[in-house]
């Protein structure tokens, strides 16, 4: 599958099983070796005072380390989960919601799978930030558990 | 006004000003001494498994916080904004999710009250949970910060 491909399909996927992302018009921008990145506009994700809420600011970097994962192991018979998370709001986010979840180092990542191979449960820890202004707005941590 | 209506004022209120809690159906249950509980079906917030999505459990969560806050406060001019968050996910829900934000004890509200009439700004951190089956599925602590 083409990359972009890839992309198209795995907003779908989200769209089509989890309504709250068609809610919030989520899209998947962009995934390489640095990073995911999906996107979410204002109009649809702003609170009371026009910038995002932080409902939607969780939401989608939550599901930035989820659709990193998903796409890296590109497994259907693995499931993952977001097992604890912390957040840090430094500053509004006043545009388009861009959450960027990095991708771990190599050795991170082969450690990782080569744990959900042996023992069919693997966890990881990732990064995602929300930037505004050129600056972080939003620091989130997931840990993040496969199964198969 | 009457509890019960101030209960559907407010969910009027966040259903008008912050989409997102309409796509996610957000309904405010009750506030007492003890705690206020708002409500979401899963219909509306379920994941690919057909649990409840992650990131509707964060904003449910983060939710409860700010409304027991703009509840108790009871005042247009305050902004209330959520500053850090820690959640554990400890297991799926599976039914109508039910964010409980506990009432701080009398001391730390009061505390909480008085450094914002002297100083403008005050912090404060609240607890809210999610439960399943009867045990604690979703452990939410926020750290809000109310600005006049």
């Amino acid at each position: 599958m083409r990359p972009s491909e890839l992309l198209r399909e795995t907003e779908h996927f989200l769209h089509a099983h989890i309504p709250l992302t068609r809610a919030m018009e989520v899209h998947v921008e962009s995934f390489d070796e640095d990073a995911l990145t999906l996107t979410a506009p204002l109009a649809a994700n702003h609170n009371h005072r026009g910038t995002a809420f932080g409902g939607s600011l969780a939401a989608l970097a939550m599901l930035a380390g989820y659709s990193l994962l998903w796409l890296e192991l590109d497994d259907r018979e693995v499931h993952i989960v977001i097992r604890e998370s912390q957040m840090q709001f430094r500053r509004p986010v006043t545009g388009t919601i861009r959450a960027v979840c990095r991708r771990p180092d190599s050795a991170s990542l082969m450690s990782f799978k080569e744990q959900l191979a042996e023992k069919g449960k693997a966890r990881i820890q990732l990064e995602t930030t929300i930037a505004a202004g050129g600056e972080i707005a939003v620091a989130f941590t997931g840990t993040y558990v496969a199964k198969r």
